[in-house]
């Protein structure tokens, strides 16, 4: 105990969640977002001094800075681990099986792989697709091992402000993804709303949003969206320690969830 | 890093979140609690070999495993540092100061006050208002410094599924939470839906919920609520590292989390 | 316009709807029924002396007093018309046939069958199962004509505020749906939450709630559920013009509703 | 009975409702306006032939066509009727007085003010300010009666299906809902978003939406908005009986509706 709480207590926590709020970018099919909505209120006249306020949360499970549970994706109908999608997986409320509630706390060795400063830019330009090639290049240093957590940095991060030019970031190439999934990472994340390159559609995968069929159907690799990875960069910071609590939604495909990296 | 993340990896990490599903132990005031509603779905006929599932969730922010954030309560019309609760400080779209976006990651040393053990029990019976005496006497042979996480177990843990045997449980009397509050911890937590005893008002605060004005409102200490302590109890940990990730919801009076505790 | 308008004028109305309140009676698919949260309110300390307020609704298509579209029932995978569900017709924002949208406002000649009356009772025993004959009886005297509307008297709307004795109602038997949907009506209606008696099988249809097949699926007959008939039958009216304007959700399953009768 | 019924089967009947959909125009605190996620859906594998779909409604109760209850506005802390709002009156579950459900079904006689056609265009131009005298010539040759429902045409309905072209509409002037509050309609309204002109503040009621005022809570007029007024327009349309239901939502400040013109 005296070792985790020690080495914890004196480390410098990153915090990669982006702030959650109205409006916020987010990916079409995951609108709104999140909408939060105040409905009990502090106010006199209920009776004794204390009074109490509360929200609403409408929210996409998607929404924001998330993880996908791999019942998220499937490809010919068969989820990771080849799970037939039938009525008894897929079902009004979520899923029987590899629902985010199956998934454990994340914490794991982390690899920041900073493609934008590897290319020497503040952030890769709108659209721009990221290589293995270049992947390579930003890992340069750095062994990658399975089970770590690789996360991927374009430099969107301080735009999330501006939706617009949060949103024309570019992502992740098929074959990158190919790539990242031999090495056996745990999870895998980046700095854009869909990790892939929206719209592009890779040959031998024959679908768009490639990495999340080499990655979450055919490997199991959760993919993390939307992270802050700009303090991080910002200090040159390329391994840590890498926490993740994923709420136990059952059933759920995903869950919003704010990472940390420790050094 | 490295000593941050061998401690990590080295650890045994304990979930302290209860699952999140419809119809789980709820407050009144915070229903319905979690309604997940999946409604993109796998299914042939898209034009692609993959297929994307998610689902819409509609969730009070203090529903399951939550940390209630500073704002939250209210005494005589001011929050926490005094602050007047009017319309610039409290809109629909919650509040502009001492939201759950403040929190920072809570990262801190835990001490688990095992009162049902302490008792010789396996969990406290229903409606029990566990006393300042009783605190201190689960306390014995570890200290509670400032900045601790002091979690309180009244064994409800096991009754989660069972909603109503959930919702029979007490609380924390008012003077229990008082005597908590001089020992100035981050924040304090319970195995039940609302930290003090349902319905009980404490004299000299003059409200139901004592612990509520007594720790938020006047000690600035958060309380997270329906913890699950029971793997932590039976392996007989008094003392570990706590990690708890609130959501960085602008303007939220709490965040639904998923604590680990970690020896 | 004279003339409808001076009839209109002229007519009493009755109302045919429920209140609408969290913990009205729901069917247990259609949870939440409805939630209403005030989140903008009148306040004073925003610049100018009017103030607005508000509140969002979460709330599922059948909830309370409502009219089923035809999209919300098949049969062997197919809609009313042999429509064929698949990825075209059914999507995650609804259908994009038979949905909501597409339903003319329903202004039709009304007629009650007060089963109840008919039967000698105040309100029929709980999880009573209207037979064919039972309705013919109640018909007696006045002519069923296609396009008519026809609702049915449980005499259960009296106990709309006690829930469990609401859901205790029975419905109406397979053979009396087939009776009715022979006679070609636009829509029928009752006052219980599901039409038919929950549970029972018909051996025709091979189905649950076989009504709804009957009705719905193979006759392209609407079918209004939880209906206010109280009033209506007190004052022995019979024959009225029956007046309904579901609202144009696209791609909806259905619509809450509330139906008139003029006299 | 006869006369109603026939006299409206007789007559034709125009549909004065928008579709509803996501996306659609919206004030913008009316957001998300209505989302509908299909969450139960026809699939194989459930047990019996019969499947059912349904979905979940997130809706404002101020989205699309919809009218405004009285609670819905308040001028200096005082409803409609001189009620002042305290905790009693404003709930966290809406309004315990003036609430949508306290409305009656809406049976008048309804006139149109077709302003664009008689300022001889086909629509208003943007931001366009309605004056009384403008008014007063749209009614010339059409009495105004006290409990008329009344109706003002800019022109922008056929904009509907292109949000920023609709909601560049303007409105009424408060100069003309003072005209038309001294005429004691029982309701009025208009083909835009807001009634009034937005953000245009009137001098004597000093707010912005001076309408809202003078006619809700001055006068306890309903005001409806984003009326469907084409086609009654385009057949010349001038005086009708009106009909509009709204639904009892408990303590509700408004309600989507369905309103019809019938001649």
């Amino acid at each position: 105990m005296t070792d985790v709480l020690d080495a914890l207590l004196g480390a410098r926590a990153y915090d990669l969640e982006q702030p959650r709020y109205a409006g916020a970018p987010t990916f079409p099919a995951h609108e709104p977002g999140v909408l939060l909505h105040l409905h009990r209120r502090h106010e006199h006249g209920l009776g004794e001094p204390r009074t109490s306020a509360s929200a609403l949360l409408v929210m996409a499970e998607h929404s924001g800075t998330h993880l996908d549970a791999l019942c998220h994706q499937a490809e010919d109908g068969r989820l990771y681990g080849g799970i037939e999608v039938d009525a008894r997986v897929q079902t009004p409320a979520g899923f029987t099986v590899l629902g985010a509630e199956t998934i454990g706390p994340l914490i794991a060795r982390g690899v920041l792989l900073d493609v934008a400063a590897t290319l020497g830019a503040d952030r890769l330009p709108d659209g721009y697709a990221v290589s293995a090639c270049e992947l390579e290049a930003a890992a340069e240093g750095v062994e990658l091992r399975p089970g770590d957590v690789v996360l991927v940095r374009l430099g969107s991060g301080a735009l999330w402000a501006d939706r617009p030019a949060y949103e024309a970031a570019g992502g992740i190439q098929g074959e990158a993804s190919r790539w990242l999934a031999e090495r056996r990472p745990l999870a895998v994340g980046a700095d854009n709303l869909t990790w892939d390159v929206p719209g592009a559609v890779d040959e031998e995968v024959g679908s768009s949003l490639p990495g999340h069929v080499l990655l979450i159907v055919r490997a199991g690799i959760h993919i993390i969206e939307s992270l802050y990875l700009e303090a991080l960069a910002a200090d040159g910071v390329r391994e840590f320690a890498f926490v993740c609590l994923p709420l136990k939604l059952r059933g759920g495909t995903g869950s919003p969830v704010r990472p940390i990296a420790l050094v």
